[in-house]
């Protein structure tokens, strides 16, 4: 159908440009590397953002806005921060017409400046705890970049917290975990498996990275948002110290939290089919497009008329913006069914004067293409249940994919041939050391994704080394 | 009453850095002229934004994100355009470990890479108009800064439209200049005088600029919102081209209009009072604080459940987040008022064991400081009832503030004795011409601020040279 669209088994990089170019998601910016987030991307975004905000809120959370620009040297003051970022940062050295005598790094992300004002604002246990998020966007130089997937320029949240207790910035790690695998499996319908990084993974300056790793349609993993136990590192660095109830003086206790717009790449990944995006019924900006046919003006009176009740109605329970009639002139039903099937919308009225005269219309899925002829008295009700219906549907599909395609391995030649001849999330037994870690990526390209916080905990014996394992791990190949 | 505050009459601009520290609305970033918005600040631009972007999208308009950096190169594209931003630009000249090939520039507003992209997205009329907003930072180099009326890098929304004819954009200019009036007059509550900028104070690369001037309380101006109509020009220097409906090749016509965080500033100058911050109800993130008043911990019980009643009725009806129950412990009554009046929030109600025993509680006006009793079965009625009186008075108070410091003077002497004895607007002729408001500003600071759109619009003399003049225009010493 979609000859704008690759098919997924012939290129599935190729099938993922095609769907973001289909869907007018997203387009390359003049300068390399960087994004334009089209209005259809962005409303995908924007319904991110509102149900993550909800939640952030929900939990005692509030909204603020750091400076886009930090001191060169702020980067530097945490170690292992400077390690991480500083190959990529962009840096501004001119302004106002002068060169600057300290040059100054677009943030990649904002541990250090909000430590530093952190450190200005915490005196005592009564200014604690800070629960503080920010939507933003940030920078970080990359080589190799993909729409929505590694951009040098992305948007997404950042959480900074900081805390009386390392148990309290520990429960406020897991916290903010819990509310992305529900943010991922509930509104975005993309299961995951959560756990820790491995030692070598972790975020730079972080003491404990927890990661949320899902399963693309090609069986490659993405990550999709990190949630760290920043530990007393960042309040050493940035001497973030307060007055504690025992009237002395120690370092606070920090966590960072983000998920980016490379969840809308994730979305794509998962959800997908060769016409183009699925959107989750929960996510999306349009959840309902009603498509009137006609052939005379006489139809295209009552027809339309028709079309207007049956969104009217569905608008006063669903949302004024989340139902589209689709009156555009010129344009064939087909040609419209085209681009809204391609654009992900989850539901399609179409509505033709036979309809007007059984006072119904017939309403087609975007998912598995199935068609059910509705009275209009029905109709809300009838909507809503195949919302419901295909929003869980569409979670259990990923999820039933994401099962089918992980794989128990006990020896690294299995492991390899079954990399090889299957892909899929990996589990096997691992001995915790980096070298191991190292020799499986050189080997097979495959990486250690997460330290699955779930499931069998048994030990066993590493598959290259025969050491002592404390449980699988999940290895696979990621974006 | 408020120690940390100095008096507007012994200093304005210490007062208003005052207001902000105590409301803890914003703070200096590490970075010379840029600023952190505190959360407490955040929250009112987040109400800010909810009521603009819901009109936005009313009128048809959707978000999108376009990057952050743009090539040199674009910004000189439109002559105008060029010498307007190019002294306030920072420049990235390293990124990814190198130097740059070309340098890129921190986006000072986006009209030159949006055009870029209409270029690209804009083939038919099929495909106008576009009507695209986007909500950002922006980064203008100032040598003097303020914190929200003018930083290095402040919030803002651009929108920035495509249309097919002249008459087209002319309406979308005028119509988001409506949106700005409405927003500012009926949400903010801050009364503005709307028309034209003079020619020489057009946006850069503009034909016409509409602007919004609000009176602050040391009578000086602010200029609170503008609507630019770009006619053909960033069409032509970014080739934005499309075949019109006669099938021939034609430069589509574009609008750009922008409010930013300095809308906060104008709040804070426009109601704020000596003891802080005041918040006009419709914008208040928190509309209503309860204070709880007991002396023993059998009151307290009491007391904190009555309380959360009162707070529960009040959260249904004005949503969950616009109500807050002060239960701090270890806090006198008389601080928490003192923080909850220097933050702005509009109505306060007290309760304490007698109010338990009477069932109610007293609400207090943050503006005037009036008193009422109300029992807790009018709470709800009462409080929405003062809520709206509130917003009404408050604009009230300012309209006439704005009023009784607007004068009309019909010569040179009687305009700088009237701007030194008394400040405020002055209405004028004036020849049109630069000079002579060159020759105006460089002897007494006052600029020319609008053309105002209504009101009396007869002809006259120019006050200093005698030349017609075709209405009187407003002049003021401005932020």
């Amino acid at each position: 159908m979609a000859k704008n669209i690759t098919a997924r088994s012939k290129n599935f990089p190729q099938w993922y440009q095609d769907v973001i170019a289909a869907g007018q998601l997203a387009d390359h910016a003049p300068v390399k590397g960087c994004m334009v987030v089209r209005p259809d991307g962005y409303a995908i975004w924007e319904a991110m953002q509102q149900a993550l905000d909800t939640m952030f809120k929900e939990t005692g959370h509030v909204n603020a806005y750091f400076p886009l620009l930090i001191p060169e040297n702020f980067i530097t003051k945490e170690a292992d921060h400077v390690e991480g970022f500083a190959p990529e940062l962009a840096v501004v050295t001119q302004a106002g017409g002068k060169e600057l005598e300290e040059k100054l790094v677009v943030r990649p992300t904002s541990e250090t400046v909000i430590g530093h004002m952190y450190a200005n604002w915490i005196q005592s246990y009564r200014d604690l705890p800070i629960l503080i998020n920010q939507w933003c966007s940030v920078m970080r130089w990359e080589k190799r970049t993909r729409l929505f997937l590694r951009t040098s320029e992305f948007l997404w949240q950042e959480g900074h917290t900081a805390h009386e207790t390392a148990d309290e910035a520990q429960e406020e790690t897991l916290q903010m975990l819990e509310i992305y695998r529900k943010f991922l499996e509930e509104t975005c319908a993309i299961p995951v498996i959560i756990g820790e990084k491995p030692e070598h993974e972790k975020f730079p300056g972080a003491i404990t990275t927890y990661t949320l790793e899902a399963m693309m349609q090609d069986k490659k993993a993405l990550q999709s948002g990190t949630s760290h136990n920043l530990g007393q590192n960042f309040a050493k660095a940035f001497e973030i110290q307060y007055l504690n109830r025992e009237n002395q003086m120690d370092f606070v206790w920090t966590t960072s939290w983000g998920l980016s717009t490379r969840a809308i790449g994730g979305l794509i990944m998962t959800h997908g089919d060769d016409d183009g995006l699925i959107i989750p019924p929960r996510l999306a900006p349009t959840q309902v497009v009603i498509v009137p046919i006609f052939k005379s003006d006489e139809e295209k009176a009552s027809v339309l008329e028709h079309a207007d009740k049956i969104a009217d109605q569905l608008k006063a329970t669903l949302g004024r913006l989340k139902v589209k009639v689709d009156d555009r002139e010129n344009m064939r039903p087909g040609d419209k069914f085209f681009t809204w099937i391609q654009k992900g919308v989850p539901l399609r009225i179409e509505v033709g004067p036979k309809d007007v005269a059984k006072q119904g219309g017939m309403i087609v899925r975007r998912d598995n293409r199935e068609k059910q002829p509705c009275h209009i008295d029905d109709m809300v009700s009838t909507v809503q249940t195949i919302l419901e219906t295909m929003q869980e549907s569409l979670y259990q599909r990923a999820l039933n994919f994401q099962k089918e395609n992980t794989h128990t391995v006990d020896s690294y030649d299995e492991f390899k041939s079954v990399l090889k001849d299957k892909g899929g999330f990996i589990l096997a037994h691992w001995d915790g050391t980096n070298e191991t870690a190292d020799k499986i990526q050189k080997e097979t390209k495959a990486t250690i994704r997460v330290l699955p916080g779930d499931g069998d905990k048994s030990e066993g014996k590493c598959i290259v080394t025969g050491q002592p394992s404390k449980q699988r791990v999940v290895f696979a190949i990621a974006y």
